[in-house]
């Protein structure tokens, strides 16, 4: 950590830092430049944050050196983590295509997605429980009726399933249904909820909030993995942005810099980021260029007459011409689809 | 609702979409223009949202006209709610001071910090004793025990107490002591938290969202109010912009524009707005000149030992003066402090 | 263009609004709904803007129909426009790469990294000679020299030439010398030089402005071609929002979306939308996949002693390794590099 | 500045960086932690920019310890300054108005306007002669004819005048006529212009970028001072977020802010800020009470019939209610208006 005295701090300002730091277990170096006195402070990092540094006559600035996060970090683990759910690998070479319907609606609707989008190559199918929904008054999903058919759909296809928990009710509710969870840009930041995730065991799928940092993001995953789960998979859905023409804004970056910063899988969902069917391929075709470790797409048997996202979704035969798209380009990315 | 129909939409296309929403118990009205077709539907707003038009052949765009809420509304009710606290009114004229630590630490730092703002004038007390923080490895709260000093701390003081409730299990603990709850900005889409909320019965201080538009937040409010729970108040306390500079900026003009929109109170939080405590003194006179009902600040009694939040954090002695500052400038604007 | 009058209207407050409307040569139409009414105005937009409408009592919203802009759409002109540099073509199935140094810093250094870029593949050699720089205080660019350098480089390598201008006297001094101007993200709403760009029929690549909506960067363009001048080529560099990890965030979806609006060709700017030379290459890749008609990259000889931006550069060797890696990826996407 | 080295940076890699900075004359200190070593380099700071340090191998991250600007800095000059146009004073304890029309449309509207606004107790008077607008097709100005209205409408009134300087040819003809000249939202980075109204000498309204930061907005400052020119007036107008429901977020803790960081001038514009003249008031006395030294305001004798930004615009009726209500709180807050 570095402290940064103001240019009217005194030699008295200067010893109160120092006394203070090294009363708390630091050694102090101090470095006086023409304009400015720095002081770096070695110690550990986590005393820090409740030391009020910031509140003492003279210190202008805090400058912290360390990550927050550490069981994420590539510093820690330097090989890319591969989470193998029953013989689906997601990670490394691996390139995964999850689709679905956004919420189960009937027990036809979800198994029609479902054989349509294992015909057509996809590894995991994804279908919504438990919705999440701007307006009191929509459609809020079927609990544990659609859990019944997601398992019934895994069933008759041998697609994994995931589902989107949104509390501990649904949390617990889940469990016995599904392959892989999933925490919605909503509840990034729910603590408890990603503590639970975590105590689970079972494989997350992470997606970044509407305005979370690449770093916020990775201290939520860092919450997953701090209670001994370390399947977790992140998922770019677009972040908000003063641009209105799309949904949101896909942060199609954050796939090479996550890359470097941690070990973890990286996917994308274009159809959240876009909100618009006809972004859904391009975009796709970029995800696996870019390097992300799969995507995650909204295919609905008529979209037209679907409860939620309509209007991001795919129907299961452009679904098909997607899948045909990415053929040819994973082969020659040598990723494995 | 209007749907806009391309330049190349075909009069198959318009009549497949003016059958499809007689079809749905619309009636619809064709406006023929130089360049573009629009179609005027007529009637229950609800179905709309799953009717999947916009992927009709020919449909450009759909402009919703309605707005989605209604109970938060000032269209549904003209008059300013103000909400009764046991004889302190939130609302109106009323200008509201809630001032407190960020975390409750101790008894001692609790009483204290009570028996301070009460002096200065302050009328509600926080303290949080469920904090959701970043990391997995910060102070998370007392929980129940928190609660029990909160509790005597109002005895002590006849301050009225609120805390920050972030699931079902806070919530359920929280009820039999606080006078009000509230919910934070990482939970305000969290909608069974609302709901939840909304069964209680407890007046709800509802936090903007990190990157919340006005409509999301009154739709979050919505869900709350739409449990039978009318004592919600708004509190805005900055949104996430690339300004880093201060923690968040504050949207000042919320004020204003709920005021418009909404009857119900709107409270600002000059303390997580900005992250910095030289600039709360400034903001809470602008946010009693702009016209808000009331601000929440965070004090402590020793900024520099704060658990948490300690930078933004005024000492009692800094609330103090910031009270005989607003006092004078309430008098002049008519508002009660 | 559709007026939504609010709920408290008067019959008298909307024979206001269409007497008004039909004033200035609209015909009206008006729609009764249950809860709002809404007329719906026929005619000429362009007068519409100074009506002041809004301000009309029991006016409650105006909804434009029409898209301000007209010769930037593809309602307008439907199959792509390539433009055609002296056999250098820009749009349709072309993937352009234009590659050189931030600054022109000296013969030697342009010379050796146009020769370098040549070498790998690259069509386009850019260079800045006038530097629209943050600090008053740091290195503003050659001018005239940096020109006269950039030409003999054209003269050695067969390259076209690119230079940004940022006003009249660098737009004037540059016509002579190069093949292409560019107009930078911070000048995308300078409307006189926008004008000035379209008078000059010199091809104009047109950066996104760092918060410009897709928009408002297509009136930019509006803005160049009304004067007469069709050959724009727009260049996606990333938009500012609260991610500060990377320097702006790419926009990779306003590819797909522009494509759908506009008949122009767009391109991308992998280095200045990351700011990382890291990100470049596999961006760049992302770039090619998603339909981009080209890159614009930042290649420096020596990136350590690059005068600006050395840390999004490329060093020679990298992007010799960059165009290796897009070679199959073009051949695959038919795109013709 | 410090430099953070990776966590497996060698040795060499640590003699490379120090070799480096002492080359070019900074003397180094390094400081070993735990887990990172960090090296401080002191010595003048303007060399660093081009050096390339983040490429170096090893190098984790640089960071500056010096603010970029120095003139618009309250370290170097510690009292407020106080621009004198002719005995109207900006800056210190004064609160100005400026008020007047976006654009000047004719003679008789802006005589109106010059004298409605001097009757409220305005003390200077705006009026746009040269208009940067989105669309090419809206009206542009009346450029010289505009800048000889209101220099009659300053005989008549006594007011000062201020127009908008879009360019070399706008600033050059408006010289002559204004006593300030205002730099746009959209012209905050275009340095070129930045340089010549330094040059000229003439006091400058500064408006802050659509999404410029705090410190790029000073360094924008610190463009026209370094040419001489102190009398620099910084103006919020809003900054560029995801919200929608205003046309911008006005920024309002900008003003105590900047007041810590420099010694210049800061006003309000709650009228771009917002776009909507409903919320101009309020704003307004939030200007007052949250420090600022004064507001602009556009006032237009017929918001209904104004060429621009009539929804944003108070009548002159409202304008003088505005100037009433102002009053009481400048007395208590001891600002002269």
């Amino acid at each position: 950590m570095i402290i940064v005295m103001s240019k009217k701090a005194t030699e008295e300002n200067i010893n109160a830092v120092t006394n203070r730091l090294e009363h708390d277990g630091f050694s102090t170096h101090i470095i006086r430049g023409v304009e400015k006195i720095v002081i770096g402070a070695i110690g550990d990092k986590k005393a820090i944050s409740s030391m009020g540094l910031e509140l003492m006559a003279g210190v202008e600035n805090i400058v912290p050196i360390m990550k927050p996060y550490k069981l994420v970090s590539r510093e820690v683990k330097s090989e890319d983590s591969v989470i193998d759910i029953d013989g689906v690998k997601i990670g490394g070479d691996n390139f995964i295509v999850i689709a679905g319907p956004c919420a189960v609606e009937s027990r036809d609707q979800l198994l029609t997605a479902a054989e349509g989008v294992k015909e057509a190559g996809a590894h995991i199918l994804r279908g919504g429980a438990f919705k999440p929904r701007t307006s009191p008054y929509s459609f809020q999903g079927l609990e544990e009726k659609g859990l019944e058919i997601l398992a019934e759909a895994r069933d008759l296809t041998g697609l994994k399933i995931v589902t989107e928990i949104i509390d501990a009710y649904s949390l617990d509710m889940s469990l016995a249904y599904v392959d892989l969870i999933q925490i919605g840009a909503r509840n990034m930041q729910n603590f408890h909820l990603l503590r639970q995730a975590g105590k689970s065991g079972k494989p997350v799928i992470l997606k970044r909030g509407l305005s979370a940092t690449i770093e916020e993001w990775l201290m939520a995953a860092e919450y997953i993995m701090s209670e001994g789960n370390y399947n977790v998979i992140l998922c770019e859905r677009g972040i908000r942005t003063f641009e209105t023409a799309t949904r949101n804004t896909l942060d199609i970056s954050a796939v090479p810099l996550i890359k470097g910063l941690s070990h973890l899988p990286i996917i994308i969902d274009p159809s959240h980021a876009t909100g618009d069917w006809h972004l859904v391929t391009p975009l796709a075709k970029a995800a696996l260029a870019v390097g992300a470790n799969g995507i995650m797409v909204e295919v609905h048997p008529n979209p037209l007459q679907a409860m939620c996202d309509g209007p991001q979704s795919l129907s299961l035969k452009k679904f098909s011409l997607l899948m045909e798209e990415l053929k040819p380009l994973s082969q020659l990315l040598k990723k494995i689809v």
